[in-house]
Formats: C-alpha cells, structure tokens, sequence
C-alpha cells in the first residue's frame, strides 16, 4: 500500500496527541463511556432504551450466507448497517490512541461476521440479505445500499489505518469490487439516494492508491442530477418503497440538476453536506475547477444564507432539509448533529482545495456549539435536532414541533448521530492540522502534541486550555537540531487585535486569508504564541432573518451562549438584554466549572393578558448565560439563543 | 310556525337595515360581486379557477335517484354541497336586502333541484347518492354528512326567514327527521366528526318550535367524547377513509373527553368553534348551567391563551388546529378565515347567555380583522389562512409555509371560507344586535336603521363613520310618542375615557361588564351619541408568546395594522418601532382611502453578512402602516404585524 495519499488525507489523525482539558475531555468521554455504551446499544443491552439489533442483523445476514435460511428477521431502518461501520470507526481511532486488546479483540470478531455476512460476489448488505435479496439495487434512492457501503468502507480505512489489520479493508474493497462491476463497467444506471460513497471511496482511493475507487466516486458524483428523472424510473421499474419518499421531490435527494450546476444547498442536509465533501474530494484529486467552483458556491450559500448561528444548518424537519435563504426559524429548526458533523467534513476538505479561514472558522464554530450539544455532558444521551429555542409544552409536544425535543433522550431506533459524533471527537487530530510540503497549518487550537515525520522531522507542543484560554502556545521539538518549516495559524475572524509572539517577540501579522504565515527553522527554545481575543462580544443578526428580529446573542471565542430557565427563574422568554449593559464572566460550577456570562438585562413581569395596551413593567435584572453546547443538562428547561435587546 | 324563537334568535336580520359606508359597502360588495361570482363557481362558470361542480354534483345526485343510474361522477370535496348550502343562505340574506326576483328564481331552481337529490326515506347528500350510497353513515369522522346537513339546514332556515318560502325547509325537515330516527330513536352510536348539525338544529328548533330538533341537537353534543373509542370502533367496522385521517386523534374532532370536561380549546379550530357554538345554543335553551360553564373556560381559554391579535385562531397548519396555550407563531400560523367566523358565531351566542363585552370585544376584533382580511377588497379573491407574517420567497414556498400564501388565490377546490364570508356579512345586523324584553343591545355600531316591533315599537337610526368615525350616534323614531326601553350600548375595551351624550349632555357612565344601560321613554327628538377614543394605541403582546418577544403592534379602535413592504421600500423586516416615537394618521388613496398610520421607527441598513459583531447602522425612518384586513392588496409583499421595538 501506498502511504502518500493516505498521510494527505489523514494527516494529524495518528501524529497528534491531544491532551488539552477540552476537546481532549471529549475524547477522554467518548472513550471511555461512549464507545462502549454505543457498543452495549449495537448489542441491545442497555435497558430502556430502543432496540438496535444492528450485530443481531449481521449475524441473521451471516446465517443466510452459511446456511440459506432466514432464522432471525431483520429489525430496524434500512441503514442499520451504518450504525455498526460508525461504531467501529470510532473504536479503531480510540485503539489509535488508548490501546484496549479486549476492545480490539471484539472489533475483530465483529469484523469476522461481517465478513461472513459477505457475498461471494463481495455484495454486503444486512437489510437486502436478510429480508429482501431479490431486490438488491432496486431502490437507491431510499435503500441506503451505497450509503451502508460508504461507511463501511470509511470503517475499514480507518481500521487499517489504526491497527494495521485490514480484513474488514479486504471486505470493502470486493464490495467496492463488486459496485464497480455493476455501475461503471456493467454501466447500470443510477446514484446513490443518500450521498456517502463518494467521500468514502476518495478515502479507500487515497488508502489503496487503486484509482478504480477514484474513478467509481467520480462517476457517482458526476451522473447525479444528470438523468434528473432516474428515482422517478426507478420507482416506476421497481414499485417498492422503504418509507414511502417522493420521487419526484429531486432536491430531497440532490438530483434535481447536476452537481456541477448547484448553486443553492437544498434538501436533505445531512445528504447535502455529505454529497458536497465527496464532490470537494473528487475536485481536489481530479483538479476539477468547475466542480471546485461548485463546492464553493455552495459553501457559500450555507454559511451566508442558510447557517444557524451555532454552526447547525437544516431549518426544517419536513425533509431534514435546508429550505431557503435566510429562513432559520429557532424553535422549530431541524439543525440535525449529523448535518453539522458532515458540515465540519466539507469544511476540511475545502481547506485541502484552499487555505482559508472562511472554512475553518466554521468548521469550528460547528464543532463547539451544534456538535457538543448534540451530546449530554456526561456523554450518555444525545440530540439529534438542536434547536435554538425551546419552550417545555411547545418543543417536543405540538405536531409543529415533535422532533425538538427539549430534553436528549437515551438511543434512537435512528442512531445516526450518536457514533458520529464519536468518530468526529476520536479523530479530531484531522481537522486541527494539515501539512502541504514544508507548511504545516493549524486550523483548531487543541492542546497535544504532533509528530511530523515528513518532510520536517519534529514535534510542535501545543499548550492551551482553549477555548476558555485566550492563550495558544506552540513549542518546538525538532527530531534534529532545527524544524526548517512553515507553521500556518488561523487568526479567528471572531478575535479582534489578535498577537503573535515569537519568543515573546511581537511577530508583525500580515495573514493571507485569515492564516499567520510563520517561516523559521525552528529549534527547541522557539515559542509562538497566539494570542487571541477572548472578550464576550455580542453578535448582531441580518435583517433578513425574520426569527431573529430585533434580538441578538453573545459570544466568546467559538463559543455562542444561549440562556436557559434554571439560571433565570425558569422565564427565559420575559428577559432582553440592555444595549448598553455590562457583561461579566461567571463560574458556573453545576456545568463542571464552565464559563458563563452574566449579562444586563430587562424582565418583563408576568402579566395574565394575552395582549395589553399598557406597557408592561420591566424590571432591571442579570440575565445568566451559558455556552450553547452545556444546554439541556439540567433537566427540563426553557432555552433560548436570540433574546431581545431594549435600550 | 312559532315566531318567538325566531325573533329571539335572529333578532337584527330582518329588522336591522345596513347602509353605512364600511361593513354596508362590504355588504353591498357581497350582494353585487361575490354571490354572482360564487354562483358562478359553484356552475363552474370561471374561467382559470379551480372546478367545483357542486350543482353537477346535485344534477347527478338527482338522476341517480330519478333513474338508478349514475350518469355522472361526483367530483369534489366529500362536504362539496356545504359550498351550496352556504350560497344559498348568503343568497337568502341578499334577497331580504335587495329583493332580486331572477337570482331568486334560480334559488328556487336550485332548491327544487336539492329535493330532487333527496332519498325517500329523507337522506339527503350528494357524495353518498352518486358515489358511495352504500357506505351511507358509515364514516362519520370524516365523510361530512352530518355537516352537509347542517349547512343545508342553516340556508333552509335563512330561506323561509327572508323569503317566506319553506319548501328546503321541508326539505330539510326530512333529512333532519331521517337523522333523528337514526340517532334518537334507533339509537346507532354516533356523533359527527365535524361539528356544525347541533347549532343548524338549534335554530332549526327555533324556527319551527319542534323539539324533536332540540332533542337531537342535545344528543350529539351530550354523547360527543362519551366513547372516546367511538371513531376508532367506527373505521374498525367500516375500514374505508376519505382522506386517511388518524382516528385515535381525538382532539382533533373534539372527541377526547365529554363536551362537559373540556377545558381547552384543541384540534382543528373550526370544528371547536362550531362545536361551541352549537353547546352554547343547546346550554341557552336547556338552561344547563354545567354546559355554559364549560362554554365560558373554553371561551376564556381561546381568548387568553390562544387566539391570535387579530382575533384568529389555530396555530398550525397541521390539523389545521390550536396548538397549546401561548403557541402563536406569525408566519406559520393557520388562522382560517372561517375559524374566526366560527369565533364571531361562538361569541354571538355566549352573548345570548350572558351580556359582556369580553365575547362582543372579541367578535368585533375578529370581524374587524381576521374575517375582513379574508377577502380581497374587490371582493374577488379569498384567504384561507391569515398569517401575520409574510415573506415571498418564504410564505407560500417552503414546506412549513406552503399553506400561508402571500397573496389571495382565486376559488379554492376546498371553498369553505368565502362563502362562509358571505353568509357572515349579509346577516352582520343578527351581530350588532340582540334584545332581551324591553333592552334593545347595541353590540357592533353598524350605521343603519333598526326597526322594532315586539314589546317595543319604532326605530333607532344609528349613523356613523365607524370604525373610522369615532362617534355612533343613535336616533329614535318612536311608532308612537315615546319607546320606552332601555339601550344597552357595548363600551370597547379598547377605548379609553368613551362618553355617552344624551342630547349633548354627558351621560353618567356605570357600565355593567361592559355596556351601559340607558333606560328612558325615547322620543323623536332624543339623540345618543357615543363618543369613542379611537386613539392609535401600541398594543404589548405576553412575554409568553416566543414569537412576538420584543414586538409590539398597533391598533386604532377595532383596527390591527400591519406594515406591508408596499409602503415601506419592500423591507419590512428591516424595521422597528421607536420606543417613544410619534404616530399621525394618514389617508392611504391606493386602498380606497383608508386611514394608515405613519409611526417613528428605524431601519437597519442592509448588511451581506448572516450575522455580525458590528451593530448595523439604524437609520431614523417614518414606517407607514395599515389596516390589517386591507394587507395583500397591493401584489406580491412583505408584511408584519408585530414589529421590534427600540429606544
């Protein structure tokens, strides 16, 4: 195997060690709780929670193979394949970096039964084996076949990449293998309903350095939307349906043009984003400009029409979609986790097309807000909508509002987005640092350390407690006497007279799109710090957001703060803030010691009008407020991102 | 016929002659414009709009019971001969005002037309008769039979009340016999699924004195939620649907607790307001004190938690439903036009229990508003759903919005709201009016002439401008020297310091829940004049509703005003209210002079960005508002009722 492609694409993934009290406490989580409860959950037995069966699947699928009987029936979505390939994807990054043979021991024995659930023709599939096998490939547009496969073989790089071993590798490359044979040489038609295959065939391409799988995500991405009509015939040839979707709704499912002629997110956004990494992956490899062109137009148009300000994005949950410009409604948003983790994923593969921090800002302003928040602090239950205004007897109770709950609960039959986040925080190392030549970037501040074996031979430090540390620094510890490098720094767009010190020195800052360009042969004694601006600022929304009029919310670092009832006498709604007022930072230690913000402001006394002609009273009062991502964690409670300000 | 009821009931129709300028004009639009255009949609006349076929549907229900055989196909919504029924009373109405000898001869037609789709045995529905006759009663949740009736009861009424001829009446009479041995005497369980039989028998009761129609009306309501099961057995029995309706919903048709238990308004808002009115009546004359309480917690409940500014109701398109209390979102908000007119019909008779402006108040706003901003200004295109926020590209467009169209559509294949419109506008005078022995109630101030003739004989001529006009002056023309009685006139919440003048003398107020009792042996030369502050008042929504959090709106008497991007260079969302700015009144020429206001706010200055930490730049700006009820005259706009406001 080739290791050129694959110390691109993963660069930071097994060089970084990440011990900084954060993220690297997230890590610690999903370790140590997450993983294996995600495990117990795969392997239903966490009580009260909803059934998963998704081994219970394989092993149904592997009895079919080996016996040809069905003796245990498939149970969950058509995608429950998926949660198993996550699962494992995560784990393989955690062996990475906390060696557990128990654990290995039973990723290895579960990557033994998927290869029992195999077909000799390398077809892989629960669902189809199991239930349906007479209508493999008759239903891409809802099956999830090619989305299963996707992280499947997203599984399998990773497994290799962390533990050397590359059975389930072996397994997905016959299913490559085999889709290979029936969409690009057999030229079957058709693409996949629910985009993943693409990033994850660039992934195994990158691994492998087998172009075919190179070729295969290009011809995906490249006949999308071109027969704009294809699930319409489909449906027609094969008259079945998973759930019942509408074939003709072409944006759901991204083919209503092709990619190339996209210039607005639309439609399933998790689907979306997904399709968007896979089509960044493909222009990068192929030098593709129009289809660069592409990807930029619609990050674009998420991040300055179609983004909530926590980083979420998809406003409705009729189609888990994006809907149009500028219309992110905050109690009912959609704002799946998945969506922002596949987000992050577009994020960094535009960073690999071009250095600039329009990406990266994002990329961690997603990663800090929509994305924490999707998990409890205690890393037990999860959101999968995450809204950025909840009223307890609106929010999860009238039919308006059912999918936002205001309260995580346990395990979803859809577990999509629980092992995301897992396999996001496990390997976060990829996000934070790109090398290209002698440069080495630094897009997310994350206190470790990384190992550069190429080209520049030597560790880079990095101490911080950010985001709560204004302070990044960055220690040198070449392998020889100097590291002859470039070290690339974000300067956040949120942090105003940002520093650079180098040894203590001001270091004159002329960024090139928001990076610091730091050229040195840098030796052991050399210190770069950053210096950042960590003042709460107060964010001010486009007019255009009809949500949001008249209100605004604060920030501090990457961090957006939202209010919730338990600091605020259980009344979020009657609070605005005072233009003028002061702001104060606070400990909040029920939340583990975070930072809060106390903020002047106004309550309106309660009043039993529905409406009046009187002015209502409205007494000086502290508004408390708390990062966004710590919401929901002390039971049932009003929440509320965008509060009104009065003078 | 008995005669009592009758007057009691409908006291103001036939005594009551309209011709001010503002709801006469709206009158005299009906007549002149919108019946004509109705009956030509219901003859399918209309070019462009959608069919109706509802005459076709009675032809075809005639020659199926004429010769056995289905000639033609019924086509249209399962309650399509509601749309007749309600064209008929509103023609019936129209005919009292301005006898009109050829649109009567084809009422006549009509009617003979309806008997000739009548079974022997009484039953009488078109859907039925041509379509399904033998699923006859078999889906009372959905299948509108009971509705179709009552509607055909009410025109029957209004036909023999305004033109003496009684043949639908007998018409009708059979169908509600058929009903009455169904449910009373054969005792098959049973209530129906939309509400509208019990209150269309109760004044069928009062036009005929039969009890047996009273008996009947009390039966629905008393076994309505009863067997809370009962729809769920029903579709058990009969598996067919019409639409796939959820039969376990119980709110929905009103059917999850007994009438008695109900404490909240729930479930498709025009089904409640019906069903209320219908228990209100029955509560009247069964003198049942339980069922008037229940009438006075849901009233209060309606009108202190859920009912929109505007005095429209139903928060949601989805069962087109209240939602819970303090759920009020603008720009999603389902607020059916005939919901408010089942309001004004539910207030209407809480007013026949008891004298208190909290039901008049409320039947004025939703008339004023709701119900008026129902139709064009030309009287040729209707509204649904009156949302209270509009933004093109939004409204109309995104899923969550398709329902709240920014602009009036033509003729709807569901027709329910214009001729509902219709009915309401040319019996307004059974609104403005009620009288209880010798005390004449004065409830809207509609200038006109009213004639009494029972207990107290002569005219009371009321001239005013209003609601523009901040004076009502009442006349009297005495049969003979003096009327002795006593005026009750409504003093609106909404008018600070009112004065009554008795012949230019200040009349000593000392109102009783909100009406002022003159008592006096009136003559020819006696003036009242009611003196009205129609200041423009700011109005203060609840800190409860999260949708209106630091909005404020405007009211000018009755009047709800609105900001349209028309006025305001297409940018509504751009401005806010200046906390202590001035308001002056203005002539609006485009909307036929009505009387706008121009308020002291601010725009925001345009800014790309989604959101920013700069504060855009205010600028000071006049924001031109109007009337509610005059919104989306102007073509394709913005519009917002609740607006932000600043210092």
């Amino acid at each position: 195997m080739k290791e050129k492609h694959f110390e691109k694409e993963s660069f930071g993934l097994k060089e970084f060690s990440l011990d900084d009290s954060f993220i690297g406490n997230y890590e610690k989580l999903i370790r140590q709780v997450v993983i294996p409860y995600q495990e117990k959950a795969l392997r239903d037995e966490i009580e009260d929670a909803e059934k998963s069966h998704a081994i219970d699947n394989f092993r149904a699928a592997a009895a079919m193979i080996e016996t040809g009987k069905c003796e245990e029936e498939f149970y969950g979505m058509v995608f429950q394949d998926s949660d198993v390939a996550k699962w494992l994807e995560a784990a393989a990054y955690s062996l990475l970096k906390a060696p557990d043979p128990e654990l290995e021991t039973r990723c290895d024995e579960m990557i033994d039964l998927i290869g029992r659930a195999q077909h000799k023709d390398g077809y892989l599939n629960t669902y189809f084996t199991v239930k349906s096998p007479e209508k493999r490939w008759t239903n891409l547009e809802e099956a999830h076949e090619l989305y299963c496969a996707g992280h499947m073989i997203e599984a399998a790089v990773a497994y290799a990449e962390c533990t050397g071993k590359e059975k389930l590798l072996e397994i997905m490359c016959r299913m490559s293998d085999h889709i290979y044979q029936r969409f690009v040489i057999d030229q079957v038609e058709g693409y996949p309903g629910h985009p993943e295959v693409e990033l994850a065939l660039m992934r195994l391409y990158r691994y492998t350095d087998n172009h075919k799988y190179k070729e295969l995500a290009e011809h995906f991405v490249n006949c999308r939307g071109v027969d704009r009509d294809f699930y319409v015939k489909e449906s027609e040839k094969y008259p079945w349906t998973v759930w019942g979707n509408d074939c003709e709704d072409r944006e759901y499912t991204q083919c209503h043009v092709p990619v190339r002629e996209q210039k607005k997110a639309v439609g399933h956004a998790v689907r979306a984003v997904y399709l968007y990494s896979g089509m960044a992956d493909v222009a990068k490899e192929s030098k593709d400009q129009e289809l660069m062109d592409a990807c930029r137009v619609l990050w674009d148009n998420i991040t300055q029409q179609r983004m909530y300000v926590t980083g979420a994005i998809g406003s409705a949950y009729e189609g888990e979609a994006f809907t149009t410009d500028y219309h992110l409604p905050n109690d009912t948003a959609y704002a799946e986790t998945c969506a922002s983790i596949g987000l992050i994923f577009f994020a960094r593969r535009m960073l690999d097309l071009e250095k600039n921090r329009k990406y990266s800002d994002i990329m961690e302003r997603a990663l800090y807000n929509c994305v924490l928040a999707g998990m409890q602090m205690d890393g037990r239950k999860f959101f999968y909508v995450n809204p950025l205004e909840v009223i307890p007897g609106i929010s999860g109770e009238v039919k308006t509002h059912k999918h936002a709950l205001p309260q995580r609960p346990k395990w979803f039959a859809c577990a999509c987005c629980p092992p995301n986040v897992a396999r996001l925080l496990t390997s976060i190392g990829k996000y934070a640092w790109s090398q290209e030549g002698k440069t080495v970037y630094s897009h997310l501040f994350l206190g470790g350390t990384l190992q550069i074996n190429e080209q520049v031979r030597g560790k880079i430090k990095v101490v911080t407690n950010y985001p709560y540390d204004d302070k990044v620094q960055y220690q040198f510890i070449p392998d020889e006497l100097a590291m002859e490098m470039q070290l690339a720094i974000r300067i956040p767009s949120w942090s105003k007279g940002t520093q650079i010190l180098l040894n203590g020195e001001k270091f004159e800052l002329s960024p090139i799109d928001g990076y610091v360009y730091i050229n040195r042969a840098f030796t052991k004694d050399d210190v770069i710090t950053l210096a950042l601006d960590l003042s709460v600022r107060k964010i001010f929304p486009s007019e255009k957001l009809n949500a949001d009029s008249g209100k605004v919310t604060f920030s501090r670092g990457p961090l957006i703060y939202c209010a919730e009832g338990v600091d605020n006498d259980g009344d979020v709604l009657a609070l605005s803030v005072k233009e003028e007022g002061n702001v104060s930072e606070v400990i909040v230690n029920e939340l583990g010691n975070v930072l809060g913000i106390d903020v002047e402001g106004y309550k309106t006394s309660v009043d039993d009008e529905l409406y009046t002609y009187d002015r209502p009273i409205q007494k000086e009062t502290t508004i408390r407020m708390i990062p966004y991502y710590t919401w929901g964690n002390r039971g049932l409670n009003q929440m509320r991102v965008w509060i009104p300000e009065k003078k």
